[in-house]
Order: C-alpha cells, then structure tokens, then sequence
C-alpha cells in the first residue's frame, strides 16, 4: 500500500431544490461579487439561471455573467472572463454547467489570482500559488470536476488540449440537484456514465499493492453507475437512479477511489484527450471508443488485476488463466458499453481516422516525443499511434 | 432518498513517517504557536511526541504541551487547556493521539474562540460561532474524530458525558501513520474495531429509502474492518491491515456513510455514553456489550433492514422471514464480537449492574426523562432501562 493524501474540501449540498442555497452558500464564504459562468442557453431556458440569481439577490450578492463555455472548453473565453473577473472585481465564480464550465471557471480563477498567462500553469512552465473562489451549481453528472483539482482546457491555437491540477481550484462549494439532470439527452447521459466509470477505472488500474477497502469502494462505484445508467436508459427521469449517478460522480473524481494506490494509469484520459481536442467528440464516448483497445494493449502487464476486474466488477466467473478471465471483463465491458449506444471504435463516432491523423494524435499525446503515458505500460508514440489504429475500427 | 451535506475538508495524510510532515502541515495553515495535546506518557516513551518536536521546531513553529487526556475526557482538562491556550497565545492545537486527546482538544478550541463557558455547548445551551484550528497527529485507530465534526466530553460535576458537534472543529489536517498504532494492546485494538464497525452501523440502522452508493460503501467497510480486525488478533504488527483499519476509521465518521440517509439510529452509542460516564468503560467495549440487547429490542421496526444487514455484511443466507434473517445477523455479529474477545453482554466487562445504577442510567440517558433516543424506534425512558437490564447480562 502506497501513503497518500487525500483533501476533499468542498461542501456539497445534495439533493432536490438545493439551487436555492447558492446564495447563502456565496455568502458564507464571504464572498460579495460573483461570476456566474455556464455554457449554452439551456440554463437560461429551464429557469435555472434565473433561480440562481434570485438566490444570490436574496442573499445580496451581485454578480455578472458569461455564457458560451462549449465541451473542451476554450482558452480564449478562458481570457475573456480574466478580464471580465479584473474589471467586475469579481471575488467568486460560479459554475452553473458541468465539467467543461467548471473547469473554464477553475482557468479563470487561476488567471485572475495569479497574473501573467495562464496557459503557462497548463504547458507545466509555472505553478500556480492561488485560484479565486469557485463555487458550482452541477448540471450534469460526469467529469467530477466539483469536486476534483483538475482542469482541462483546449487551446485554439494548434487545438492543443491540457490539463492542470492543483488544490487551489477544488470548489468551495458543490449544489448538487439531481432533478435539474432528469433532461438531459440519452447520449450525454451515457456519455457522462462512462466518464465516471473511468475516472475510478483510471485509478483502479495500476501498479500497486492495492487497499481493500479502496478497492470495494471502487468495484462498488462502478457496479452502481452500470445499474443506474440502464436503468436510465429506460427512464431517463427516475429521481433515485439519477441521484446514485450524481453522487458517484463526485465520489469518484475526488481522491477517495484512488487512496493507497501509485494514482493509476490514466492512458486511456491522455488518448481521449487528443480525440477531443481534434474532433470535438464528448469526452466520455471519446473514452468508451478507446478503452477496449488500450486494456487489450496493456492486459499482459498486469492480468491478475484485469482478472479481479472482471470477476468483481463485471460479474465475470473465473476460468482458465488470468489473461482469460481478464479479457472476458474486456468484452463485457464493451458489451456494456453498447448497451448504452456508447463507441467502442472510433468508427462508431463517425470518424474515419486517416492514417496521418492517427500519426498526429499520437505526435500531440507524446508532447511531440517528450513523454510517455501510463503506468500499467509505459506508453511511447508508437504504442499510442498502435492504440489509435486497433481502435479505429 | 434524503437530501444530504457532506463536508469533510480535513487534509489528510496518511502513511509511513508522515508525522515528520507535521510541522509543516502546521505551517501551512498559517499558525505559529501551537498547543501539543496528548494522553499518556506512552507518545513520550516512543519517541512520538519528540519527532513532532523536531518536525515543529524545523518548520519554526513554538509550542506549549499538555498531557494528561485520560479516556472519557474530562472538562477539568479542558479548561486548564483554555486558561493554557490564552495565556500562551496559541493559534493551533495539535492532538497526539486517539478520539479522547482530539475530542478534548475540540473542546479547547471552543472554549478559546468563543469565550465563555465551554461546558454550555455541551448541554446544547448556546451555538459554537468559531474553534480554533485542530491538527492531528493519530495513534489510535478508533474513534473517526480525526474528520468528525463531533466531540464528546465527560463532566466530572455529576460524571455526565454529553457531545457536541459542528463543522467548525473539523480538524484541517490528520496525519495518520499505520506504524504508529502497531504497538496498541489487543483489547484498545479490538474495541478500536468495534467503535469503527459502529459508526457506520449507527448510520446504516435508519428509516430512510436508502442511496445505493451509501449502503455499498458501509456495507464494504464493515466486512474490511471485521477481517482486517481479525488478523489483527493473531498478527498485531500486519502493517496493511492496520492501515485498512486506519483509514476505515476515518471513512466511518467523516460523514461518508451517512450520506443520503436521516442521519441514522445512533441509541447504542447514547446508551454507551451513560455507561462509560459511569464506569470508565473502554467506548468500543461498551458498545458490544449494548448492541445485541438493542438490536433485539428494535429489529421488528424494521426487519428488512436488519436482514439487508445479515446477508450483505454477515453472510447469513436467507432463510424464513426478515426477522428470522436479522436475528441471524444479529447472532453472527455476536459471534464476531466474541472472536474479539470483546464483551456482548454489561457482566462480561465485569460489571454486575444494580437495579438502581440500571435506573439511572436510564434516568441519565434520557436526560432525566426529557428525552427520547434512536430513530429505527424511538426509545423513552423506560425502554432504555429495558435495554440495559437486557444487557446486563
């Protein structure tokens, strides 16, 4: 068992009409000025946005506002809210959206705290010692990015996709409702299943000498996002499957699945990252479309604990060797995946992927050579161009 | 489903030679004078407390000591710890040690930031406004307080043991080093486990329609703290195992296992609170020796829950009705205990409980009749006194 640290401080408040505390939750962290920050009108048209502001007027908070954060949030409205947050003296943001706007709010906070450009804390060329408020109204249940350190923001120029983590951004507070998901689309819904599945996945595979009482948490948290997603499938509005959802999401992006371990492969995040950053794919389908064709790259390396994957969480019955039952938990997974219409090919999102945009994903998801990724294996660019090429299908 | 908060923001940092960290989690919370707060001489004898003096003294933190918490923590203390913290301005109160030494520093640091009587937030007359900072260095695995919000103390006026609990005392940093506890006697090491196991049970025995997420979690952690607890008996000095406890203690009372629920049923622990008032009982120990009188006085309030119980955590197969199943589980949790060595019953703590001690014990309980307790059924005062003579034993 590896030491480790676990830091979770974001009050979450967590269940129906919730929204309505976001002022008063504002208030309590002293705070008089707020950014509220979302993505597309869909806010605007429920209502949400307007009970917000009636919740932050209640409590005598002024706010502006800026909308038009879009999935791989750009680096360019990244700025425009800098300079919004400077000009308003804004002293909180809140994230009225899902991960795309909370992490866009996370890049602003650190812009504002910290001066000069904030693309250099996401190109590792500085570190951040500060990060305005952040505070976040949930909308959809997937990236965990409210309760997480990280942010992941696509630049424009060169459509170059990073992450940056750091303690500074975890949100101060989290309103989490999770009837203000019951209409969200079939395909987001899934999308945003797989992305939680896959962050305590990421973790789940590594090198360690794991922790019981991590591993149950996570076998437990995958089994129940499954259930819930299918049963969402068929009932998108059925308050207590969308609760479980909303809540696994948070747990399993704020440390807790990760405790005791080397923190985990991540590869399949990396892959995804350079397919979003390219074709605009949704995150979680990004990742469902190249699973299948990095756990069958990397299941050598460590079998036992794809065998304990399989049997544990997909139900798999032991046979033969531990590749066996390891690659049984493989198909099993994809299978569930289609259940959920997700991609397991590239070519089931509609991408033809040309020899020479594989080449350059790869070339991008290396630094261009200057990293490798993963820890089951060690990737280079020329496993992760192969890893691309089995997934185009 | 209920509407829930969550809120542990305790940074914490667990594993081996973390304590040499201590200083400057200290100095990163922006304190320079802090109070070293502990039990008995045994932190002294292993060298703890002087490792934490170097880590202090490295990271130019001063500090003041005051030893003494005994089991069951006294007011006395507590005010000595006040009168201490004022006259030496500290800014911080590190606990070296288990839910005592950090439930008496919890009560310091009301009484410093609040001013007045501290005993008042204890008999539930005024509302805490503030707590100076906690930090914790833990040696023993049992109580949770070290992400709890609660504190619990004992007032020698009248031995009245009374808790009180708010987000203000959650300590900002827990150093948790497994090696730590390798040495802790077999009995403090059983009802250790017994403490752990119960804060979860308390939350899990409830009237709610529960969270999936939640019951998985609890159900995991009890299963992983009885196995766990049980190689303890034969091999103290098993590192992964005492880091499984460890870390489950933590899980157990961080709020983690109650989220989605009503808060949970909680009799047990007020029934043992008036016992260990009274007789200086070890807290874990005493909670064995109450629950199967409880748990048999209640089940028929909700069989299925106790059945749920059965099967999931004790592995009963179900058989007959839901209470035919609980009453299994019941048994094999029994059973469990005395695989402990750890009492089931009031006489094998050896104690022989008189009708007038069973009777006020109640009396007490119930705050002289003024109150009810649990919620799986709501118990007076003459239910309490059942309870107690069931458990007498």
């Amino acid at each position: 068992m590896e030491n480790f640290q676990y830091y979770a401080p974001t009050k979450v408040v967590f269940g129906k009409g919730t929204e309505d505390q976001t002022g008063q939750l504002v208030a309590e962290q002293g705070c008089r000025k707020v950014l509220v920050h979302y993505g597309s009108g869909s806010v605007v048209r429920s209502g949400l946005l307007e009970r917000i502001g009636r919740s932050l007027d209640e409590a005598g908070i002024a706010y502006v506002s800026l909308g038009g954060v879009v999935p791989n949030p750009r680096l360019s409205l990244v700025y425009e809210g800098i300079e919004l947050c400077k000009k308003e003296k804004v002293d909180l943001i809140l994230a009225v959206g899902g991960g795309s706007v909370i992490d866009s709010a996370k890049a602003i906070g650190y812009g504002v705290a910290n001066g000069g450009d904030v693309w250099d804390f996401y190109e590792k060329k500085r570190k951040a010692e500060g990060c305005l408020p952040i505070g976040v109204v949930l909308t959809i249940a997937a990236a965990g990015s409210e309760m997480s350190d990280s942010s992941v923001i696509t630049n424009e120029d060169g459509w170059l996709k990073r992450g940056y983590s750091s303690n500074y951004a975890r949100a101060k507070f989290a309103v989490m409702d999770p009837d203000i998901t019951m209409t969200l689309p079939k395909y987001q819904t899934a999308s945003g299943c797989v992305d939680i599945m896959m962050h305590t996945m990421e973790r789940y595979f590594n090198r360690s000498d794991n922790m019981e009482m991590t591993d149950g948490i996570s076998e437990h948290l995958i089994r129940t996002v499954m259930k819930n997603a299918k049963i969402l499938m068929r009932k998108p509005d059925d308050y207590n499957a969308r609760a479980e959802v909303m809540w696994a999401a948070s747990l399993s992006h704020n440390g807790l699945t990760g405790c005791g371990t080397d923190g985990g492969d991540w590869a399949s995040h990396q892959l995804e990252h350079e397919l979003g950053g390219m074709f605009d794919v949704a995150h979680g389908a990004g990742i469902a479309a190249v699973w299948g064709s990095w756990a069958r790259y990397v299941i050598d390396a460590r079998a036992e604990r794809f065998a304990q994957f399989a049997v544990n969480v997909m139900g798999v019955t032991p046979e033969g060797t531990d590749m066996e039952t390891g690659m049984k938990g493989i198909e099993a997974m994809e299978e569930f995946f289609r259940a959920l219409d997700m991609p397991v090919s590239i070519r089931d999102m509609g991408i033809e992927l040309r020899e020479e945009q594989m080449r350059e994903l790869a070339e991008k998801c290396s630094h261009f050579g200057k990293r490798t990724i993963g820890c089951i294996r060690k990737l280079d660019k020329e496993d992760m161009y192969r890893i691309y090429k089995n997934a185009r299908g």
